[in-house]
Order: C-alpha cells, then sequence, then structure tokens
C-alpha cells in the first residue's frame, strides 16, 4: 500500500520506517519538499521511500498519518491540501503539547477543550480522521511488545469503516488490543492522556511502557 | 485511627463507610455543621460515624481526604481551616471538571495549567497534601478486586513520609500496587488523566474498571 507520512521527527521516522518494512511505499513529507531530513530518511530507506513536501506526502498515500508536532499540525494538514486528502483516511497521532512556559507542558486546546484531532478533521472536512497511537513513544507504535507484555491501544474516529481499516492494519503490526472509544470527540480524553503519560514516563525511567484497560 | 472525610456525594459516603468498616472513626464534614445528607450518613453508620461542618472534620480527623466537587474543593478547605489542618496529611481526591459547557468536561485548571492539588496545598500550606484516588470510580476505591485483576493507583505529593504513610494505609484495603510520580506537580498529570477515563468509562460500560501500567 501507498502511505504517506507527514512529520520527519522521531515519530514520523519510526512510521515510516516502520512502514517500509513492512513492505509497504512510503513518501515521507515535509514543509519543504527539499527538507534535508525527509531526504535523508528516503535515501536510506532503499526502494520502498521517498520524500515531498506535505501536499506530496498527501497526494501519494492511500492512507495519510499526521506524525507531526502538535504546534504544527493544523498548519501542515492545511499546506498537505484538503484535494489531496479527499475520501482518504487520516490517522492522527498529534497531541497538542505547549511548552512554551517549560515543563511539564499544558493543552493549548483548553480553552475551548476541544481536541487537535477535530481541529485537524476540520482542517480536512473530507477525510476520514482516526485518532490513535497518540497514547505510546514512538518505539512502541508499531512494535507493541516493546512495552512488555499484551497493553492497549486506543482509537477515535467519527467513520467506523476507517477505524475497522486502521484496527486491522495496525493487527498486523501485533496490536491485539485496540479500544474504541467511538467519535473524534473522545480524542479530547486521549490527547488530555499524554500529560498523565508524561509523569508515568518520568516514574517508569523509559519510555518503553503502556497501559492496560483491567476489568472484572 | 481518627478519619476526616470533606464531601458529602458518592466518593464521601463511599470512603467514610469503608473507613468506618475498616475500625476507623469517622467524621464526615459538610459546608454546614446541620447537612441533612452528612447526618443521614452518620445517623446510619453506627458508632464509628459522626458528622460536622468542613471545620468539624478537619479538626476531629488525623487524617483528612478532600472528597468534595472539583469546582467547590478550594472553598472547602479553606472553610476547613489552616489551623485544623496543621500538621496533618491532606489527601486530595478531586478533580478540577468543569461540567458548564456540558459534557465532556473540561479542565478548569487550563489556563494557567496547574491541578487542583496544588491550589488545595497553597490553601492549606501546612498540611500535607497528597494526591491518590482521583483515578478511578469511588466502588473501587477502596475495594480494588471490583475493577478485576491487579491494577494500578497513583501517588503524588511533595512530603515522602506522607505518601509512605498513605501507601502504607491504602494497602489495608487492598492496593497492592501504588505508583509514586513524584511531586504535587504530578497531580496535573493524576487530574487530566480523568479526562481519558471518562470516555473509557462511556466504552467499558462499567465505572468498575481501572489501568495497569505495563513494561517489559
Amino acid at each position: 500500500m501507498k502511505i504517506g507520512v507527514l512529520g520527519t521527527g522521531s515519530v514520523g521516522n519510526a512510521l515510516a520506517s516502520g512502514f517500509v518494512m513492512a513492505g509497504h511505499e512510503v513518501r515521507m513529507g515535509a514543509r519543504d519538499a527539499g527538507n534535508e531530513k525527509a531526504k535523508t530518511w528516503a535515501a536510506g530507506s532503499g526502494r520502498g521511500g521517498s520524500s515531498g513536501s506535505f501536499a506530496d506526502a498527501a497526494a501519494f498515500g492511500e492512507i495519510v498519518f499526521n506524525a507531526t508536532a502538535g504546534t504544527g499540525s493544523v498548519e501542515a494538514v492545511r499546506a498537505a491540501g484538503r484535494d489531496n486528502l479527499r475520501g482518504k483516511i487520516l490517522v492522527d497521532l498529534s497531541n497538542p503539547l505547549d511548552f512554551s512556559r517549560g515543563m511539564p507542558p499544558t493543552l493549548f486546546t483548553t480553552p475551548p477543550g476541544d481536541s487537535l484531532a477535530e481541529r485537524i478533521q476540520n482542517e480536512a472536512p473530507d477525510a476520514k480522521v482516526v485518532k490513535t497511537l497518540n497514547t505510546i513513544n514512538a518505539s512502541v507504535m508499531l512494535d507493541p511488545g516493546r512495552a512488555g507484555g499484551d497493553s492497549d491501544l486506543f482509537i477515535a474516529g467519527n467513520d467506523a469503516a476507517a477505524k475497522e481499516r486502521i484496527i486491522a492494519f495496525l493487527k498486523e503490526f501485533g496490536w491485539k488490543r485496540v479500544l474504541d472509544l467511538g467519535g473524534l470527540t473522545a480524542a479530547r480524553g486521549m490527547e488530555a492522556y499524554v500529560l498523565f503519560w508524561l509523569f508515568l514516563f518520568v516514574a517508569q525511567k523509559t519510555p518503553d511502557f503502556n497501559i492496560r484497560v483491567v476489568k472484572p
């Protein structure tokens, strides 16, 4: 499958490399088509990888992953282009973290208390935005075993078929438990969770962990 | 031990009743000493229970639990009285949930992005505020088995000895795993988690659940 990855940071690199290793064709997109990090990744990725602008990556992908930093995500999706995303699944991993006042960060979505995923859906109204993978470290995203035993991934979105397709896609990478939290509004909870994750991270002394929902 | 419980809602009732059943003496405090809910609870609680004002409960308890609704917690602690709380452990279970714009709620602590626990510590500077128990439903607080298998409770606070004492206290109620997330700043994460909990609750269709941290 052809996959577009928006973002050249640790999350974008982990996803793009993991997808290529799984046999997919990946175009990594950056603000500028000549972005050095994206070109370096593509050069090292073998036949399956290429690089370009956000719009290039969005046009290339049958599915597009937003792996940009939260502060730039809405702008990145705007640059990707409404038409390039039309009818496609746009998987959003971004978190609305504001580090401008130091650590710990705050959520720049409160007020009003919405989510970055919803803002991205507004920016790409013809795409099917699916929120997932934002609650774990990049190292665990395509390698769930790295977090230890079976743990839970969460998913939210307004299009049931799109969520089902992404759940099936993630299963190929070892995710056995993907809990559907409902419509895209649930991204508000998933994004707020990341503030909690940051303190767990400090306490665990490793980013390679996750949580599992326990019930009787 | 003598325990003060601030709050007459479901959380206050669950804690106060559980503490009496475990052999402790409990005074439930409300804004008004004649609060009917507190009097009704005390009347039904047998010898171990009594009721009074927030100040009465704070003066009575060797340890005090804040189980008031988040929107009234700072005011409740102020009414409890700085002198009544001096040198005592004040366990804070409150969550800064703002339901004024409907569901889902937002956090009224963002901006500036602090936590209710820190505000309460500011209001009772001579108390040792310990944040815990706010990440689970009242039904699970003193009955962890109700959430299924072993799950995790979280704790934060600036006084290490106070946290150790509360961890030991909670162990008597069956909590085997209480993860120390650090100083009271970590309450920011624990309180933000509750937005995530609310969506888990909808998806799980029961409030009797919890999470467990998984790592290799």
